[in-house]
């Protein structure tokens, strides 16, 4: 069978080879109902793009990057997806390059996507990144950049989060309307402001409802399963040892629970506990981890409809940076529950 | 602003812009003096060559691919981190493409690697693919391939996989040693060898250890969570129940678990459960999952390796496929133990 060409797309919709080809290439003049229209029917007649020499015609090469701190946490797989989503209607790729949280990589990886000539990029900064020297490169080349989650809005350009403080203030506040009441927090390095950000919103909630907060009760671990158990372990060693914990997120959590479960002190219930981000696995440990979910997809999408239309736009107009800010839904599961009375003292 | 060409380059410089192209391609008839020229002035306009158009002609991009099925699954997290550690030290970066277990995906991905000018391929193939002309089309254009894990040996080309066969054997036979003797199988789609070869690997320690195949209690699957919780669910309307299961990998099991916590006939414990990959959550639920580990690491950096030699061999002599097989590990925890008698009739 021969292949596939843009004049017999043309042909099954009645109307000219030049108006399938701007369709294809997401060109503005097309109506977006006409580029689906078109999509739909290439993807039936099997059509395949030649995409190496039309992205050497057109100087684009249709693909999109996207940095991540690290694949293995689920946050960002999900967040992808939501990428990936908005990318394909448009006819776009997406390329992935991963920081494994370190500057040095993250530096290499931002080469690596200019490099491949990727048309726009989406990014979520390492937590031993400081320098944002490599970002202004971005900027500077005219590059669209979008940061996601781990945004630094210094730099002046389009960002996508969550509202931190609000989460981590249901969280607290959950805790609170179950009966807890000596609430510890488990938090992480405070230069990254989602972090700070959490421990705003833990303070607050406190303040709020007329507890006291206690400086013994906040502990900063390094957002790891490993951090959670030692930062666990070190509340638990308290004269007043805490009836619930907010962990600045879900790995964090799940250490804290394994240093529970581990003290002679307590039984899983007697210590209320919730995480932060949702993860893969918190709905499956037991007891099942109360969280607060970041809308993951929903971010991805938004990066992907911010940065695809700083690629798509008018390039004589520069736009100013948006700022999206999505709102976080608590996860109730049965780790904040309170199944006991409080034991008054340990 | 206008992204800055090579005419922009030539007007500064008061040449030409074929001299300006020549001398960023390093072309000999150009002086180094004109070199050395032509690229600071590039740099201080921050023009950005066209890497792929220019690569294209000459150079290499010490950029390695590597096609994932999905960066959600903690298994090719693990292979990219071994990737990376020997990418890294010969001064290679990694991009990533996921698939999401979509043959159209995939095709878009190889074609997005092969796009971004990659020096080579490591890929594991999606589920739902059947056709490799996309492969086949890496191989013609002499990119060096391997392919690890979900690998199609029919495409001559080198394979990093564990020895699946041995990894379901020993599974099966340490359930056999804990006494159970109703062993069911949750399988993947057998079309996919790795699952096929679990399947077999299965079979054949029932056999060996004299007890026999029975076709009700080997059931076909989907590999995800929901499918696991089906099959479960099916194997517990079974007139005589299984006492016992072995999952074709952890998602599976992770389904077929929740099917049994939530089974009145079964505490856990009584069914006893080994899955196969040693994923993330695997050591954090309860029980605990007993599991075949891949030495996924071990597995990427045997890959990468392998890549590495072909893109840096002499290019003039094709070497063989090589065939790469690592050695699976059983990992006992606590969802295989036999903690109860086992309950002679439901």
């Amino acid at each position: 069978m021969a292949r596939t060409t843009i004049h017999d797309i043309a042909k099954a919709l009645n109307t000219t080879a030049a108006t399938v080809s701007r369709a294809l290439n997401d060109h503005p003049s097309i109506s977006e109902a006409t580029k689906v229209m078109v999509r739909s029917t290439a993807q039936k007649l099997n059509y395949q793009q030649n995409r190496m020499a039309s992205s050497l015609r057109s100087g684009k090469s249709r693909v999109i990057g996207v940095m991540i701190p690290s694949a293995e946490i689920s946050f960002f797989g999900s967040v992808i997806h939501g990428v990936e989503e908005i990318a394909q209607a448009r006819g776009y790729n997406v390329l992935l390059f991963q920081s494994n949280e370190s500057y040095q990589q993250e530096v290499q990886g931002i080469q690596t996507l200019l490099q491949s000539n990727v048309d726009g990029i989406i990014a979520s900064i390492a937590k031993e990144s400081t320098r944002y020297d490599h970002y202004l490169e971005v900027k500077k080349r005219h590059t669209p950049l979008v940061l996601f989650d781990r945004a630094i809005e210094d730099l002046g350009v389009s960002t996508v989060v969550i509202d931190d403080y609000k989460g981590a203030y249901m969280a607290t506040e959950h805790l609170i309307e179950q009966g807890y009441t000596r609430i510890a927090h488990i938090a992480g390095p405070s230069h990254i402001k989602i972090f700070h950000e959490r421990l705003r919103g833990y303070v607050d909630a406190l303040t709020h409802n007329n507890l006291p907060v206690e400086e013994d009760l906040i502990v900063y671990g390094k957002v790891s399963i490993e951090s959670g158990r030692e930062r666990m372990s070190q509340l638990l060693q308290l004269k007043q040892v805490p009836d619930a914990v907010f962990a600045v997120e879900d790995f964090t959590a799940l250490g804290a629970l394994q240093a529970i479960k581990e003290s002679v002190w307590s039984q899983p219930g007697q210590i209320g506990l919730v995480g932060f981000a949702n993860e893969a696995f918190s709905a499956y440990i037991t007891p099942s981890l109360t969280t607060v979910d970041q809308q993951t997809t929903a971010m991805g999408r938004e990066a992907a409809q911010l940065v695809l239309n700083a690629i798509t736009g008018d390039a004589t107009t520069e736009t100013l940076p948006q700022k999206i800010v999505l709102d976080p839904k608590l996860i109730m599961r049965d780790s904040s529950r309170r199944t006991s009375l409080k034991p008054d003292t340990f």
